[in-house]
């Protein structure tokens, strides 16, 4: 508890802006947010009034940054398991728990926890050698798709591997590998939900996500033309993960929709890009849901506030380049507003580079398509500098299934 | 700007819960929210990352704030009008300006201004002497309401006075009076506007606020059973006053209905009580909209977001008392959660004393009764830890027109 306040301090490793947006919700329930940020002008620590500066690989910095917080939770899955059961050892709340969390960051221990509890996931193995991914593939057909168990986001990590000669330099440059069948998908889902230590869980509407080169680029909610039957196997695969693995706050499940059904991708254990719709698009935002569950308060109202709401990563384009000659970012802010007055601009504060997460923004409507052109125009603007009112539709139906 | 997001510093005089909640709008805009507050336990220098501690009332501290920040803007209206006309000389700007922000500093001046403009107000008169009150209770009848020109706020700074004699007093004490004629009135409303340099304006529905014991208790989104030409009147003459005072930023006007039409009570220029529906209720927040009304963005949709929105305030109550036993905050907080998981609630972290605005809560829905009864009983738990289902309504329908 803070002295201050009499209300909890939350805990959160990682400066990204994960901990920036939750800051948001944090200041709204009257809770006191700290931020481990490795640099003072991460996006957090540029607008959070608690930072503590250090390395999440590093113990005494996290022992700093757990005293006197009521529960330490995470923007990011990097810190060490043996660091994190130091910390429930000292007697420190930690959400999710390290026994959990592990299945976020190690994809071979999630692929394991899934066998034995019989979920769908695509076929996969271990490969320790270029026989293992030889045999893998002789089996489930070429490509592949090899993946570094931990450490891999946003597409890094993951490598499509058309035989058994690019195998092997990949084994030697990461170890041991992680192989999968490369799943003939419709595209991609994710379901969203939080669980408390009590128990309870609040799933929100399945979502579609749309990446471009392995990154996250638009969520649609609810998925489009998803049937309530699948909707709610997904929900309800969610709630089945959660409670199996004893998830502490947001779990986000990336899925494969294909011809036959859902298969899981991976999972987050915390505020997740598939959610930032729900900033504006639920009564009860993730970030608010994630303070709530970890804090074992009750969850909150996850129903919609529109029947359509649309959320467009704005990556860093080509207004990122050193010789980026157009208007600048406070010019295209000013842009953004005056051609979307209804579009809502989440802006992290980072420095601008290429394919970097620079921000998102969320439109919300009645249409698909209009909502999602909406969406789509307005980060593109921000990212390229340029409205390009065709983008939205370009590659809209080789996503449909 | 700032140079490490190339996005603008947003100065704010005054930490408490309007630049608490400020600071949530800028987060998103990627702004860089600068607070002066006199004490770093104040609501928003407790989130906020750059507060300067310093006194309003001195030049050289806001001197000190507006160096380096793109606009000088205000959470309520005690700094002296020469300081912030040296500030505007120094090539600062500050928004809104003093020769508009003096209509919301002096009741007095705001009188002379809208009997120059014709603009619909209570009867009135400068009082210097108990004969000049004496002459308007003749002339208006008694009682009359006397008002000190500055300074007052939430109920302070306001009488009924019966007769002459009781003016004496209050003559003695504070000088000279506005003296104003108790009007008839049905109900209170306000009309929110923001209006840019640019002369933009962004008006939200006309709103229903309801008081007790002067102070802001519940607001009622849009105003139940206000006719559309009431309403359009209310919201043309926002915007004719924000016009002709230049005002830059968000403006409320505080009406009284009566069987005749409407009155303007008095201005805030800024984001006020009466505009906290909008975090939720509308698609710009009144919070975002005085950011970009002060930095000359274009300004937001103002859409609502459900047909109902009702927000109450937390005053402290019962709980307030240092001989309260019974659920802390903390616990309090669980209870609001589990009973109305909408609901959605603000808390400011502040000390908690009795009749402090310590918080408050926002409900949506579709019925004007319902909406309201689960605002104001979330709201009275937090405050008075009891829930009365019977409170929403005992005073309903005295303030029904």
């Amino acid at each position: 508890m803070d002295p201050r306040t009499g209300l909890p301090v939350v805990a959160m490793v990682g400066g990204g802006q994960l901990s920036r947006m939750t800051h948001q919700a944090a200041i709204a329930l009257g809770q006191s947010l700290r931020v481990l940020a490795t640099d003072p002008a991460e996006s957090a620590a540029l607008v959070t009034a608690d930072v503590q500066l250090g390395d999440h690989r590093e113990l005494a910095d996290l022992q700093r940054l757990a005293e006197g917080a009521t529960v330490l939770t995470f923007d990011h899955e990097h810190v060490p398991t043996e660091h994190l059961q130091a910390l429930v050892d000292a007697g420190h709340r930690v959400a999710p728990g390290p026994a959990a969390l592990v299945h976020a960051q190690d994809k071979l221990v999630l692929r394991r926890a899934l066998a034995a509890a019989g979920e769908p996931q695509p076929a996969w193995a271990e490969a320790r050698t270029v026989h293992d991914v030889a045999a893998f593939g002789a089996e489930v057909g070429w490509p592949v798709v090899a993946k570094t168990p931990r450490g891999g986001y946003d597409g890094k990590g993951v490598f499509v591997v058309h035989g058994p000669d690019e195998a092997a330099e990949l084994l030697e440059r990461h170890g041991t590998l992680l192989v999968e069948e490369r799943v003939p998908m419709l595209r991609e889902l994710a379901a969203q939900v939080a669980r408390s230590p009590f128990g309870q869980v609040a799933v929100w509407p399945v979502v579609e996500t749309v990446q471009r080169d392995g990154v996250c680029n638009e969520v649609l909610a609810p998925a489009p033309g998803l049937s309530d039957e699948l909707a709610t196997a997904a929900q309800e695969l969610a709630v089945r993960i959660a409670d199996s693995l004893g998830v502490v706050g947001m779990l986000a499940v990336e899925l494969f929709e294909t011809a036959d059904g859902i298969l899981v991708n991976e999972l987050a254990m915390r505020p997740h890009n598939s959610g930032h719709w729900t900033i504006e698009g639920a009564r009860t935002s993730q970030f608010e849901q994630h303070l709530r569950a970890v804090l074992d308060y009750p969850l909150g109202s996850t129903a919609m506030t529109a029947p359509v709401v649309v959320m467009a990563n704005v990556l860093g384009g080509a207004t990122a380049d050193e010789d980026w000659a157009g208007p600048g970012l406070d010019e295209r802010v000013h842009h953004l507003m005056a051609h979307w007055p209804d579009v809502k601009l989440h802006w992290y504060g980072k420095t601008q580079r290429r394919g970097r997460k620079l921000g998102h923004v969320t439109a919300l409507g009645e249409d698909v398509p209009e909502v999602r052109a909406r969406a789509v125009a307005a980060a593109r603007y921000l990212a390229d500098g340029v409205v390009d009112p065709a983008f939205a539709f370009e590659h809209d139906e080789e996503h449909r299934p």
